[in-house]
């Protein structure tokens, strides 16, 4: 099944059933207005969604054109967006570039930190940000979207909580992260709004690519235009989805609505490319003892997307321009 | 202005107007049925609610008696939990105990992190956990409430954007807490669900103790029934409300219902005591090498309460006792 929530005058937008080849749309008032109102009540929504899902794609209902475009997040305001790091060739990089090993308690103790949540991007909508000196970079992720997770769940009881698989940009600031770590309290500046892929899908719709709480695609990014990244989700992701889960619920219940990303996503096999520009810069100053590759600016595009084996968009495409917000 | 949040089948409850001196509570459904709908049209809203508030005042209104223990948190699951760290005097202590002095920066450079909003706890809500070992300790803090927030908003503009002021109870697991942030990450595992007064109120209701974005009145602190605390929340405070909404807001808008919390109480005066466990404690390692103080055990009381100048409870008190959860 694919969902995606439409802009509209209400804060919150209004969900839709999306169809398989994301053409056609088609409210739902009587199952949910929102997507937090069906996460809230997932085991009753969920099957009523999936008949309309079924029947939207057999031609048996009413829809109007989907247009990617007019889609918000998934959740346009949600209640919590926690980012892993699951994929340690992204960390040992960027560790690299700076002299220092991967600590080997990151084999076992996911690096994650708590986001801001209180506004999430439509997929085509722009990255305003104030100066190109802040060092504008993409973040390509893989998130999972929980309904209500009890403290203290387990492994192997969390993949049942995993009720939506979206994209994630997760945009970030690079110069301005070092210090703001260094103040030893996390990201704040760094990190403004992240946006969405235009649908979020149900794991059933993955099929065999969906498997142990990874999703094994290729995750391709473009860089105005041109091929950035190309890796595989399902490769060399250190902790799946439900570890993700059991680690953020280890002193406290995650509330249904939960977002939690996989971080970069990103491959030791480095010709797939990145799905950051800063993994790339680290790369060329461990090779040649500079960084030639630069931030975004003004004007630039990002694209990010996953094809299924049959080349057919998944999530339908990330696509933003960054802008000069004043 | 005082409103609270009760608890219903619903998630998010139902805002109701409650009187001056917390005895009284009237639901609004015709102006709003919860706070974050109030916030999302203040403008709209706030009039119309300070009307209701005054007849209830007046008592000029049916009502029905108001128990703060059938109270929510204001926003029982918000979209955005920011916490500074405003008393300087409270970091100073802390470093002091390991040597380290108080960095400069921290002068002009407030400290805040983005905290977990998705669960928030009524002002008698059990503080639920696993081990009494995770060093189980309150925060007793001062917070607002704001509505949206542009980018990078001044100081000066951003106190207008102070709706709401609340007391907060910021569970810290304090063992937990220095292995996760030498992760770099920030908090995660050591802040748990944090707990609000039973009431908000409006910064013209707390009439001169509201001066320049700071709540000047003691904040009165019990640990098991023995006062801990009573520190002023309007002494020592480095940087105000406004100072902090805007510091949060320098690379992103801040959406309606964002909550920012002041940071632990603390006086440099240290005759009033402390809010929070760890700062009694690291002043009894400096000053005979070794913490006495324990941190709470299940089946302990924490009450956090100010009264003002009229010894009146402005907000009603935080009153929770740990439990242990499994």
């Amino acid at each position: 099944m694919k969902l995606a929530t439409l802009k509209t005058a209400d804060r919150d937008g209004s969900v839709v059933v999306v169809n398989r080849e994301l053409t056609k749309a088609k409210f739902v008032p009587d199952i949910a207005l929102t997507l937090q109102e069906a996460l809230d009540n997932w085991a009753g929504a969920e099957p009523r969604l999936q008949q309309a899902y079924q029947a939207l794609n057999e031609g048996e209902m009413d829809f109007f054109p989907f247009d990617a475009c007019q889609a918000a997040a998934p959740l346009p305001r949600a209640y919590q967006w926690l980012d892993g790091s699951a994929y340690l060739s992204h960390v040992e990089r960027v560790r690299k570039a700076r002299g220092a090993d991967l600590p080997k308690s990151l084999l076992n103790d996911p690096l994650m930190y708590q986001g801001a949540s209180d506004i999430m991007l439509g997929a085509c909508d722009p990255i305003e940000t104030v100066s190109e000196d802040w060092g504008i970079d993409f973040e390509a992720e893989v998130g999972v979207i929980t309904d209500d997770v009890e403290l203290g769940i387990s492994c192997g009881d969390a993949a049942s909580h995993i009720k939506l698989i979206v994209l994630i940009n997760d945009v970030s600031l690079r110069r301005l992260i070092p210090d703001e770590l260094a103040k030893g309290f996390g990201f704040l500046h760094g990190k403004p709004a992240s946006a969405f892929s235009p649908v979020a899908v149900t794991p059933d719709e993955l099929g065999a690519a969906w498997n142990l709480s990874r999703l094994h695609l290729p995750l391709t990014v473009h860089w105005n235009g041109k091929l950035f990244g190309h890796a595989n989700a399902g490769t060399d992701m250190q902790f799946n989805f439900a570890r993700l889960i059991a680690h953020a619920a280890k002193t406290r219940k995650l509330s249904a609505g939960t977002i939690i990303g996989s971080g970069t996503v990103s491959n030791y096999d480095s010709t797939t490319g990145y799905s950051c520009i800063v993994e790339k810069r680290v790369v060329e100053i461990v090779e040649t003892g500079k960084a030639v590759t630069g931030f975004m600016h003004f004007g630039d595009q990002v694209r990010i997307e996953m094809l299924d084996e049959q080349g057919h968009s998944v999530f339908g495409a990330i696509e933003q321009e960054v802008r000069q917000c004043r």
